[in-house]
């Protein structure tokens, strides 16, 4: 089969004929990939920075984001079928470590990272477990939802945990509106009746946010943090979620969170450095986010099938890949997520 | 009346015979003072550290932890009576805020603070209102709680938000086994089942957590970070709790802390910096916490009655207040508190 | 002034002239009545079926759903001014007792509930106090949300403390699409994203239910119940409110809930009656809910303020309340509500 | 191996030789018995009660509270090797279904539940899968903490989830004080600070919930719901536990429960008969409870390991099965258990 591996780190990928690969556990299931996500995470894949922290050996097949169609299952599986169409969790977990047992399966203590530590989705053909995968609706296609299997479960997820503290009345800031910050916008709307401020650098994604239910917009010009207590009374906002996390946006966010209010983070590349006066006179929280669950994935789909949610994709078929890395990396598909199809 | 007031920063108070304060408003309530502890936060503003941030206008009368007998009351409360005896919230607070109607009164936005930012309790009487009082059980004494009053609040307040944390199999560590610190300890083992690792550089400190029921001690001796991880199968704690918050606790908290766990600040003075991308893959919390709402205080001293809560005090007449403050700044009231009585 | 009163059970209110309530408290506030909501509670008042449960002294005046605009004030009032268009929380309270302190008002253990146990609100003048008034947004007319006071905030508290169990991809049902109902639904769609099912006896009800909506509509036709498993998988819904709770639908919203899920229970009349084998076996929760509190009357106004709720009212002259009550009484204002106007 | 088999209901089992079950599925585990609790349970499916709910074909094995040590594993099993001794949750669940991947197993949609619908565990060996086994802490024995398994499960989840609802100053009541209910208590002193009263018809009973830490004890001698509300100023108990559901504990414990508070039901046989009008005005709640999870179970064995949950229990010889049986229905085992052992 076809597969897009990585060779040599700061090298272009190839596209190699790879043996396809078998079912052999209990609770394997072999997927007809039918569309996997490019994501930015690819480039620094190919980069090298994730070279020692995701362990894996050269050559490898990367893509982290996939739905499809199921062709095989181990003898174990008894929630899928050949045939069904699916999309997969990111991890492929054990199901018995006392956080699996909890529900709490992303911080699952034997995973595996198809993409990340073991080949991905960028292929014809994807093994993961029974655990990973949610079957679709048929109202939806692969295409179209791929990309949420890993940016937008981790914005679902951030989003999700925030919901209690989020009733009517209170406001929402979301700073960086990409494509995780355009499902969290989505998923706000969806989940809370809390009032909601787009903060980004560029107008057009500031545009789109508004047409997807943000109540105010912000430019990021420097004059952000005033504009959004101008928003809020001077009082900042109950939650703040940055999409961003670095060059700046990790001050500002705390500035513009009210006191008892939370600085949820989900972007990452720089610091948060706050004196603990100011952590505790304040009593302010700072929440880290990582990836969501297999339910959060499944109530991601729910939303996805009702409409909630949706993404704007480009699609390249798998032959050309390597177009669709180049693109993203120059910044050729604005406010969209390109998606490999067969 | 006698009052202990500030004329100048870093001058000593001295103690002045003032006039009585008079019941005006309909809330008001008038104290006889009874107990008035002596905290490490006077010292602070007697040297001036609390100019800016409280404003207050000097001379004034220092003491913001205090219990006492009700003398008078204003024609609308209801809720005690001359001769009761009470132990005192440190907050004024108005009761028609978003905050008091939601039960956070410790987030009044129109309240004031006797013995900050206004007349406090080294006197004797005290003006406060209706809302900051709490009759006391006849069990407890007004010399034996009142540094319950704000320190005691603050280190319950954080253990309270933490209990939904805490289940049987969690491991909790408290850093910094002085006066707030065994509250907290206190407070673990009356409301939790998790097992608590006491972190101090004093090994008479760590000896009196011991007796007050630390499953594990840990002496800060530059190991202390290693020796948590030890004792908890190299995750580290589901909680730490950080009494000290300053020289270098801030980031061996944060190390003590497992992966999807919880670093609670109540010390201050050092600073929280940690990489984005390190909350981001632990998804860690960081939660600040600061004093205590009206209903913490009243469960306090329902633990402080039932015997679960107890405080080791040395008393000094008021009118020896400037030896008590001495002695506190000495360092000559080891693993206790100094309250004045009149 | 101008006071709707009942001088006598059984027989029909008179329109009296009777003196003008007085500010006396400190935290009294009088308000002009712009908007006073007649509720069907009103006609069981008239009828006497409240006359123990209230223990009211005739002659009084009736009218609990009140809005208008503040004329006079105590002298601790401190959140609103003569002039100020306000909406009344239904209750009275103290502030002082425990439940007030928790943001539990609601339940306060000294409340006046006027309308029910002294003078209300179909006059020109009402005495309130402080505690009571919801700041209206210039954008809301008193007229537009009386009626949110009482009978839509028991709707939202409800459905409000139902929101943790109502993730994407549950069912909720909402039995009954009257008054409540409809507020109840209209809260369900702003604060989930449940999917959520309607079941009423008249088609009309259910229409505008659509309209308002609801993903799917039952009608009470005797299959109810099997239509709703129907429409979840056989296994009955997450979350059922059951706003008639009497004439057998405590039964039905019994045998609608799904295992783990809980019964709501808003309206009454009946009897829940359940074998404690399938309480345990099915592990259900059967919760009881009223009125709501100041905090959830703040949200609700939020929600009306951002056209999420709305009402359809039908306005009458103060001096035609006996009209209003005959029409309510006769069911010549279907779907929608009678509101009194000066 | 030897194996205690009903062959006929209403007539007494026999043990039997049967042939050792074999691991087969990937995720099997075979349990060598030490210890199998004998339980009321036990008795009712012998008279046949639960002919008809379970579906069981005879002859099969009974016994549903099992501890021992694993002989052999299945190839994807890697939590428990052979010689570990183990504690087995009572469902064999699947680990996919939804309820499962929430961390709801005990609701799982594909549970097996050997004991009561397949073969259990008084016999020799024991089929069980890896997601039923808990490793014991070295200082627990199997037939000490057998009888947890089931019984003491279902007590502590009770009690789990009213965590939230007993902060210091609550008051919960504890109805029946058999096996269950001790394990109950011990929960509450384990994880609440609440006041805990104890109502029983045995004074011997109560005796024991004295030495088990209850705050009080009150004789059913039909003045207990006065008693309770003698001892909770008039008002009630902020949660009721009812472990026995019969014979009139329904109303009584409705009757002592405080407005806003809830009444757990674990013991069945009986029914909840309650207006609506009450459960409205008095914003009460009914809480249905099932058996636990398995992270419920995980740390009720914390609790034994940290001796705050002891049971008092009996041993026989498996040989000696019939005479354990004989010994529970005659009431000749008071306050402690029967445990089976090799």
């Amino acid at each position: 089969m076809r597969a897009v591996r990585v060779h040599q780190y700061q090298q272009s990928p190839s596209i190699d004929q790879v043996p396809e690969p078998v079912v052999r556990g209990p609770l394997d299931v072999l997927v007809e990939v039918k569309a996997a996500g490019v994501c930015r995470t690819d480039l620094h894949i190919i980069e090298g920075q994730w070279a020692k922290l995701s362990g894996v050996t050269l050559p490898y097949t990367i893509g982290h984001e996939n739905a499809g169609t199921v062709r095989e299952v181990g003898p174990a599986v008894s929630t899928v079928a050949p045939g069904d169409t699916v999309i997969l969790h990111p991890l492929v977990t054990c199901g018995l470590c006392h956080a699996c047992r909890a529900g709490d399966d992303s911080h699952c203590e034997n995973s595996a990272f198809p993409g990340i530590d073991t080949d991905g989705g960028m292929a014809d053909l994807l093994l993961t477990n029974a655990r990973a995968v949610v079957r679709l609706d048929p109202g939806l296609e692969p295409a179209d939802v791929a990309a949420l299997a890993d940016a937008g479960l981790t914005a679902y997820h951030a989003v999700r945990k925030a919901v209690p503290l989020l009733p009517p009345g209170t406001h929402a800031v979301v700073i960086g509106a990409g494509g995780l910050g355009h499902i969290g916008l989505q998923s706000l709307t969806a989940l809370t009746a809390a009032e909601v401020t787009v903060v980004d650098r560029s107008p057009e994604a500031l545009e789109l946010a508004s047409r997807l239910g943000a109540d105010h917009t912000v430019l990021s010009d420097g004059d952000q943090v005033a504009a959004v207590l101008d928003l809020t009374g001077g009082k900042g906002a109950h939650v703040v979620f940055d999409f961003v996390g670095e060059n700046g946006t990790e001050a500002e966010g705390v500035a513009m969170t009210r006191d008892t209010g939370s600085y949820f983070v989900i972007g990452y590349g720089g610091r948060v450095d706050v004196p603990t006066i100011d952590i505790i006179s304040r009593e302010i929280n700072i929440i880290g986010n990582l990836v969501g669950t297999y339910t959060d994935l499944v109530e991601l789909m729910t939303l996805a099938a009702r409409g909630r949610v949706t993404l704007r994709t480009r699609t390249y078929p798998l032959d050309a890949a390597l177009d669709a890395l180049a693109d993203l990396d120059a910044g050729r598909i604005p406010g969209g997520r390109a998606i490999l199809v067969p």
